[in-house]
């Protein structure tokens, strides 16, 4: 037997994981004098830095499988989530022992759109929105929009 | 005296009320083999199923009444939660006692497409999404969207 | 050297800033008869009022700044958010003694209207939402829309 | 068939509810002039008072009964919470309208006392602690102790 | 160099770990009838069951290890609550398929119990407490005391 | 007037603010070797450390002043913990640029002590609990216990 809502169409619907890692970053430009970076910055620009909480919220977007009941497997998300992000930061220096960030002012807006970059290519076309919440009262969204 | 907000035309905002149910569930396709719906599942598809406090957001866009300060009263939305989805499913294990559920595989995509179309007839052209969080790290949103 | 993520064009981020204050208000339309706000706002219309710990939440949207990794500074949208909002409010009572509520019927939905007039001078062109939680259960969201 | 747990002995353990209400009030004692009001309580002095969306937590210890498993039955824990406590200051201003708080400063630490005493009446000898949250960083727990 | 807080003799601090599992589960005493089982735990007594998100808090006490900084290390306690306690129960009915609950109605008193006893074998002489919420409104708290 | 919780005797009640910070840190024992550091802390020994949204939690523990409604001043234990922790940590890492961790290997239960120690000067015999929450998973408690 077949549900109503499974008759008319295929709906489209959003899906979001969230993942946690904990991590140090101190806020520089190098492109600023050291003046500018702390004026800019304030204490974010201490030299051996400070860390976070990161929480992750990936969010992918497409019609439900009828088959499935599923836009994509919860656990597929999760493990791209892991693997091309969480396994690279968690635990790390954004500024000195993370690969991924090499080069990087690692403001929490940078920050999301490399997640996007890096998710983006495991899910194309669906990936919908990153969040990435630095502390719980400021956070960053980012879905692949640019001037 | 009328404050400045209400003079210039009527601002459009969003309402959303947050209630919350307790479920069991089993994920299960009955067009897919066994083997594939535990491939596909993974302890999800167990057989006596397991659990979930599910968080329910559902909100609603309108005008906001000049007479009222309202978009509809919290109240009616909340009453609609509860006597259209809340009372159905709470406490009950929606693959086995729920007649809203009868047919339905319940992955959280399901639902939520269910809870906006029940919804949808008490507030007709006024619901904007429906969120539905299955545990704090995962959640679905459905805006009615069809393909 | 420059990251990957800052080289193809300016991408556009969503910053958000979380901020609460403790307000007491009571619910009453002038417009209205004794009976009709009872019946309309139930308890909210007790004449000395109630209260709520608000959460307010507020979004600009903008490229992100190549020179600095930021949308705008997240200690300016703090600042203003402080001045323009927090400082009138917290610890008050909306319907006696604060200002910039004369007049009006302090709905959560005012409220967010309100409080987005005032952002908006700060920062024009780059607010994209307000959303303002009365309890943990019901929050409004508006963006400046109007019919 | 008995679980290896309900063979050796009757385990005390305790159970905890949380309930939750909207409320204004003042800080302000008879007993000091003014500029003493004012220069303790700051702004929570102010002549209108705020407000606060409490959170109340009561805790019962007891030996568990083994016909049951259960220390008392939770649905009468949430029934005196809300006959005794919940429905005479929800949505009510704690200085105005609230006759149990009559002649109270609705000081948090004052509060908790009230409610234990209240509640030990319908509980006795089984009140182990209770813990009213004013915002999500302060709270006050009181557990029937006198100096 | 070793801080003053190394020197003065071993200070006695208490860790808490955090874990989750989603489970279902029905309450039901084989000791009583139909009719008083279901007039005891009301929709708890539901036949299939229904579910909750359970977070699942263990905390230990001891001295701090003046070597390692730790009373004991935290992977050890993770990997104990889930080796011992969420690999069993994650993703099942704890009235049917979960070995460890066999025979065991399951109240969260109860649960909370067996949990105790289990996680004690791995900690001799330094568990502390074990708390468990069934939802967000209502925990059950063990100590190891018995009547 | 009096109310009937201030007339028998002085009842004992505990009062607690949350705090919070974010810092880098880096657990590593002088004491042991490199391999050693590394098998007993795993990634929290990485070179440039890590870092959280530390949660501190301060309870103190007296009778209720009849004059005033309040174990202590609220404002008293937040300010006190600003002074003596929040502005020694708040951005910085603990390894290398806070002197009050000066010689310290940063884990979680020797910060508890470390703080407990600080804030017990300023309330000499009021102090009851400091609790401090690593990451939203994992927190120690200290009560001033020694061995």
């Amino acid at each position: 037997m077949t549900s109503e809502v499974q008759k008319a169409g295929r709906p489209v619907a959003l899906l979001t994981r969230q993942e946690s890692f904990s991590a140090a970053h101190r806020l520089w430009a190098d492109s600023l004098s050291d003046a500018e970076n702390r004026a800019l910055y304030g204490p974010c620009a201490n030299e051996y830095g400070h860390g976070h909480d990161y929480v992750l919220e990936v969010t992918v977007k497409g019609a439900i499988d009828p088959a499935t009941g599923m836009v994509i497997n919860l656990t597929d998300l999760r493990d791209a989530m892991r693997e091309l992000v969480v396994s690279h930061v968690d635990h790390h220096h954004l500024n000195h022992d993370v690969a991924i960030c090499k080069g990087l002012n690692p403001t929490t807006e940078n920050l999301a759109v490399l997640f996007w970059d890096r998710l983006g290519t495991r899910f194309p076309g669906l990936l919908d929105e990153v969040r990435l919440r630095e502390t719980p009262k400021n956070w960053v969204v980012y879905r692949g929009e640019r001037t």
